[in-house]
């Protein structure tokens, strides 16, 4: 394994091509925070196996291509190069790549319109990089976030775009948010909430980007699953809707959460772990408020909970079993 | 009263548990921005009074519990030790303390939740004072603002839990936003515009805060009652809700911004007088702007406008009789 | 032209009340990014023209008020006297004062609300000064386009005030946000996308506009230009509703980011050119996306989309061919 990491390494040295292919697998990886390449290459797995599972097989070729737009748009912007090289400018648009075609209608336009949302994540993580590194913050997935809702709010203004949500806009409270039926096959939903980071709805795949995790850091997978868990459990007992539970809804959020949280205040311990749970539980807090706040627009939260639940509970720079600075997230 | 105050001062430096009680005193008082323990002890008895008056005593308990709970999670979270023995970090739970059973139903989960929401306003609190500090200002309350919002537009997704704002959701300008009427019984809505800063309707609870901040500062005194009267005459004028306007919805915002901008800009005159009830008027308008913009939600706008305006009318760092920094709004 | 223009110059310098006139002057031009007295005369006759041609002339009584009741505002909170000289606190509250009356039904009590959120609005471009400068921005039109949202959606709540935007609050999806014919005479509608910076539906207007920027920067002129093409070509291309294409309405906001952008990144090239027109489709989404937002709300979304794009796309800092730091963006 280590030889053959080492000549994969040495061949992306030598080779400009292996390069760009070895920095847009390591972009995979970092919307998990990892920077690995076979951990990027699994995940790319679990992401067609699960898009064609889903139906969707569109959504695996959104990914690749917002990969490859937003990783060669930074290219072109003359980013930072050791920034680029860790895939930091691939894994938003990647997000953003599988976002536009679940989203919205299949037409050509509509591939237009991705290339377009790739690239301009890219232009938005640079503007918040650079607005976030003022507190040692970076801007995680925000920028695909930010960049999709954009895309899908303004796609209902468009007579040549159709916004397939699935979220009929509507006012809080009226309705009941919560209902539809958990089935209580606990085990799968919780890998369904692993591999809804990706917006797939597939234990398999949620499974295979576990595995993908434990090639790299066993921390990070461990933490993943913790996140899954905890955030799917609180979901369960506080009663959530049992058709988004059972989908995964209530886990993805958590599971990037854990894992930066994770990752940032990496030295275990008691205060450590008591803290990730606690950040675990106000994750799915965001998670549900935000999901209520964008309730009228008929809009998805995508990752946002994670990325200001992550902010707030990093920026008090808690000392606690801390051996790394908050500027080392990503 | 000198050699008492003097006396409890002796006894809180020497005894854990006295200085624990004195902190949260000072938490109470310091929720308009006062430091001193009989202040607070003053404002819970108000807080008590009006939430019996009120139908709603548990309340009150709420505003204890979070106080603690807040106070003793900075504590474990290790904060800056001088700043919470000023009671800088009680006063946010505190109120979240209050708001969580005004707004939710009495479940035994609400409690739960209500002990969660103190914890997360702590680290709230934490991480907007590390965000503002860039510009020599504080998080004011707004940590209370940003946690229970959070709260209460979550519990709309959960089965477990009631939101009982009385705030149906709805769409701005259909329906009078405006009506009801007004009893013109001017001075206990004056007072009841003060007491509505802890969400309690009653001018006995009123006038025994003005009581408390009189205890503390004559000043702070004067602008609280004058961001009341202003405030409340002003949306008279302009012709608001009268149901609103008589429990003293209308005054609670104004009476903060008055008292912060008062203790920030201190060395009164013609200017800083003129500059305050500006910034009077601009809280109202920023109170329904806030109103209109959360109405679709059915939450209410608790003291987001108080915390907008000051930052708003603090950032320009006017210099007219200023002689303290922004830095020491609290 | 070059001695007519030394001549007022110099009476500026000499006369109090000349000089006040020209920072005026040079008031209107900064809507635009221009530092120019002549610019601004030839501003203020579009509007006047447009204003009545509209028949809403007190829309142009509201600009000349907003206008003096900005800058005086300025003066009397003490700013920095050359950035007051440059007109630099005049540009939003002139769009404030055009917007009050618009929005606003015409009342005795409407042009008090005006003239004080002209003075907010001079609050709130020192507040978001201080704010921008950490990153080198500045705050662009953003005080007009806060205060007026503040001030629209207060409105609701008071009976002495009637919104009139024409823009029923609704969720989106519903009914079809787009349709409306478009009449396809191209050339006036580019124009009317100039004029309707200054909320003006006129094309004579439009093309005084173009000249006003004539006479002080041909790059200027050119930009705005594109810019209003591009954006209006691209949402007639999407499928966006025919009648606010008609009226220049997916215009404006572009011509404000391609100026704006332009201005920067002033060192004409192929790079810069194409940066520009991205810049162009990414404010027409941002544009979009904040309709649909404000959709519920019932308010307009001004010229909230130039400023969220510009800040983006000058955050990056990048520098191909930027012979200027972002901080001359104004």
């Amino acid at each position: 394994m280590a030889a053959l990491t080492r000549r994969w390494n040495d061949l992306a040295d030598g080779n400009p091509l292996v390069r760009f292919v070895d920095t847009c697998l390591r972009g995979a990886a970092q919307v998990l925070l990892q920077n690995n390449p076979l951990t990027g290459l699994l995940i790319l797995i679990a992401v067609g196996w699960g898009a064609i599972d889903n139906g969707l097989p569109r959504a695996a070729v959104g990914a690749v291509v917002g990969l490859v737009v937003g990783t060669v748009t930074a290219l072109a912007l003359r980013v930072d190069p050791a920034s680029w090289r860790q895939g930091l400018f691939g894994f938003s648009p990647l997000l953003t790549g599988i976002a536009v075609p679940t989203f919205l209608a299949d037409r050509p336009l509509m591939w237009l319109y991705l290339v377009f949302g790739a690239a301009a994540t890219t232009v938005v993580t640079l503007a918040l990089n650079a607005v976030l590194t003022r507190w040692g913050l970076t801007a995680l997935t925000f920028p695909f976030v930010l960049t999709t809702w954009a895309l899908l709010l303004a796609a209902y203004q468009f007579d040549r775009f159709v916004v397939t949500t699935r979220l009929p806009p509507r006012l809080p409270g009226g309705q009941a948010a919560a209902g539809g039926t958990f089935d209580w096959d606990l085990v799968p939903t919780f890998l369904r909430g692993v591999s809804q980071v990706f917006l797939i709805d597939s234990w398999i795949s949620g499974l295979l980007i576990v595995v993908a995790l434990l090639v790299n850091s066993w921390w990070s997978a461990l933490f993943a699953v913790v996140g899954s868990v905890g955030a799917t459990l609180l979901a369960l007992w506080f009663g959530a809707d049992g058709a988004s539970l059972d989908k995964g809804l209530f886990g993805f959020n958590a599971v990037l959460t854990a894992v930066a949280v994770g990752v940032v205040l990496h030295r275990p311990g008691v205060l450590v772990t008591a803290y990730t749970l606690f950040g675990i539980a106000f994750t799915l807090v965001v998670q549900m408020a935000m999901a209520t706040f964008l309730g009228p627009l008929g809009i998805p939260v995508l990752t946002g909970p994670f990325n200001v639940a992550t902010w707030l509970l990093l920026l008090p720079g808690l000392r606690f079993a801390a051996t790394s600075s908050p500027e080392r997230v990503e």
